[in-house]
């Protein structure tokens, strides 16, 4: 049975969405990419400041609220229902709950055919790119950088501290490519 | 029964992004906003630029390919499916296909409390909105102006030509608020 | 003499990017647009949310403080050179000061032909197209939207609340065309 | 005399604006960065994509025009003179033309203590991080890696892909610190 999601779990500026574009460019077939960024962008502006949506507070902690959490149960429903309908889809997240972020997906991609991947990266990389990238909360980064791995069992893992994101997905393209159990 | 989503439907450069931020801003529950602006983003950058995919061509036209369209029906399944989990979802749409374009997203939207609107706005002017704005392929608001509304029908119209997108925006609340049947 | 600079002078959501972009599209010389949002992107991140630099209240208020000042000045004395170097220039400012933002650039524009244009926009209606906007603090369209033009001397005023940008875009254009004194 | 001008040279995707950034936010001063993307931003529409202004092929080459060069020569002029002002100026430059191009700046900058960075990162590393980027013409990066260096001269060198930009930044610094001569 072929995959129909990859999910690339990594703190902020840990290289996702940099993995997630070349998976698309070297992949055969088309994988739409969806993730928190997506989500956060469909929300209304005041959700994305407010206790009651997500707030990103001056130190690069995040806060999410119930309405936050209510929103988010149903994009995961939706995205879920793409991959049943036919689209690959590249899903690119960031854990924040770390194992119990991963049972609220597993719960709703039951039946897919996923691949769960680690993206690490050492916390004071991902820091030194977060300021040079100057569009995040300086702080994200270092906070995120282990948390969002604890509990969270991975197919495989890769390391955009010592490769490249074009490398990482070709070792996940590979992983996909031999079959994956 | 609450309405569960809100679709607006007009061409490009015809001011739907504006409405559905203003109703986001105006409507006392959380409302996510989707639209094939999202879907495109959402697409491989190699899919935006071919005949497979989705081309938009010199003169302001637009072709869609057969992978493109496959793409599409999992993505109306999806937002459908985030309907369904409780998310009131905007869809920001343009038909391309006119009432064929309508037949695809009714199929899928079985069940749910919908309301449709027409946002209109004369291709002169939307043409003159897609210079100042300077970010779209110069010809797509003047060719889509009409077409796109082409034998859909619709619970209300707004146009906005003739008002502001936060008065358009209160007229379609004020509907919803009243009932709609 | 050829007119070498159009200073467009107005609130924030007034629409004088919509403006400047319409006047690049039909003036039939390449003029360059700069502004007062290019400049604050050039600054340094953490400028932008200073003290010292640019700060954004939550009410829409701005407070701007003496590196910023001082950047400022030698930032309009680079435009200016650029227009005397040849480059004819569209200038998109905030004169948050009224007259006295304007004496700066009066003082830096020596000898230039310049074309002075206010850009009225009610604030009701700037405040509108700032919420379908989505992307500025809420607040700064009605709180700018009288002060900027306080003993502002202008050549010619035109009001984006009564027409498109692109109309205001052609006013200016036949003005230019005209002969300015 | 403390340096008023750092330039920053190297091809698409070498990592220029990453460093500029770093810099900007680890310098103890405020300095600006501008540079040839935002000169592109201040163009027309229309001359971005036209023989007399500057051409993207699609396999990345670059033409640039008659209209381009009078723009750019007119742009040099106006940073060069922001730094004589009091601005301290980071310029993120693409030496299209090699040591012509770096010529065309030295002429403009006489009297002002410029430091003269080159930005490597080999080609096959540049154009990975092109598809992780997904936002430039692919081909640019592998085409301008060398071909922007000839024939330049600089003051010291840093390699993206050796270090992290936060790092070549850091390097930069202390040449700053230590006197340059």
């Amino acid at each position: 049975m072929a995959v129909q999601m990859i999910v690339l779990n990594g703190g902020s500026s840990s290289g996702k969405s940099g993995i997630a574009r070349c998976l698309q460019a070297i992949l055969p077939e088309p994988w739409l990419t969806l993730g928190v960024d997506s989500m956060i962008e469909a929300m209304p502006v005041a959700l994305r400041s407010s206790g009651a949506g997500i707030e990103f507070a001056a130190d690069g902690g995040i806060t999410v609220g119930p309405e936050f959490m209510a929103l988010d149960a149903a994009w995961i429903a939706g995205v879920a229902a793409m991959a049943r309908a036919g689209a690959r889809v590249i899903v690119d997240e960031v854990f924040l709950g770390g194992a119990a972020s991963q049972e609220r997906w597993l719960k709703a991609l039951g039946g897919l055919d996923v691949v769960w991947v680690g993206v690490r990266c050492e916390g004071a990389v991902a820091a030194a790119r977060e300021t040079a990238r100057g569009d995040r909360v300086a702080g994200m980064a270092m906070s995120q950088a282990e948390v969002v791995h604890q509990g969270v069992r991975y197919d495989l893992e890769v390391d955009t501290a010592k490769a490249e994101a074009l490398e990482c997905a070709h070792v996940i393209a590979r992983f996909l490519a031999g079959g994956r159990r």
